[in-house]
């Protein structure tokens, strides 16, 4: 069976920091809001309805936990959960912490401005956080 | 019990279709994009990980459900699916068809320009097409 391969993009603009049971957690080098990025680790979808119905059921549960255990490390406002692809294809789950007085508080994050990497030792900092907050 | 209210923005924007299990199917008045938005019925909840385990699974069913019918009648390039809430705090999930050259391809249509009602034909047109494809 051919492996799965990730995204040029999503592997440029992130970084994994955990393999869940169906996807990849990825932690984006944009620092203007915490942004982790979930990547069911199969071939050819880019839809969720083209996963099996037990993966449908696996990613939610995942995108649960990655959700909850952000809000509770970034004590945000809302979290913005979504799953677009107009531009990178292969599925892929957004989810954002956003907080009044964000960069583009209460607009979306896609599409606007310019990302803003992490200095590597807050990166750090935030991933330890999360993967801590995921257990 | 007090009973669900739905929020008034969300009531005015858009019109229900459908009840399905947990959600009330709504179609939005804007034209520019097929647009439908799932809004499930329980009361103080603004984020998918303030549902029940059950209601998570039955809203990942019926999002599949509706995106799969959304695709089928569109024919779209993608479907878009979001739970985002900065402003709406009800827990309601988008589920957009996006196609090359709409309105704001391929940025988010959240937050961009403003709204183009349908004519009502066109309205009820949609609507008999989604709910026969979500049969």
């Amino acid at each position: 069976m051919e492996p799965f391969v990730l995204d040029e993009r999503l592997a440029r603009d992130s970084e994994s920091i955990m393999q869940l049971g169906l996807c990849d957690l990825r932690l984006s080098h944009d620092s203007r809001w915490p942004w982790l990025i979930l990547v069911p680790q199969r071939r050819n979808v880019s839809e969720i309805f083209d996963l099996a119905p037990l993966d449908q059921a696996v990613l939610t549960f995942e995108q649960v936990t990655v959700a909850a255990a952000l809000k509770t490390v970034t004590g945000a406002t809302k979290i913005n959960i979504a799953a677009i692809g107009n531009i990178v294809r292969q599925l892929h789950v957004h989810i954002v912490a956003r907080s009044e007085g964000d960069p583009n508080w209460p607009g979306p994050i896609w599409g606007f401005g310019q990302s803003v990497p992490y200095e590597r030792p807050a990166f750090e900092l935030m991933k330890n956080r999360i993967l801590e907050a995921c257990q």
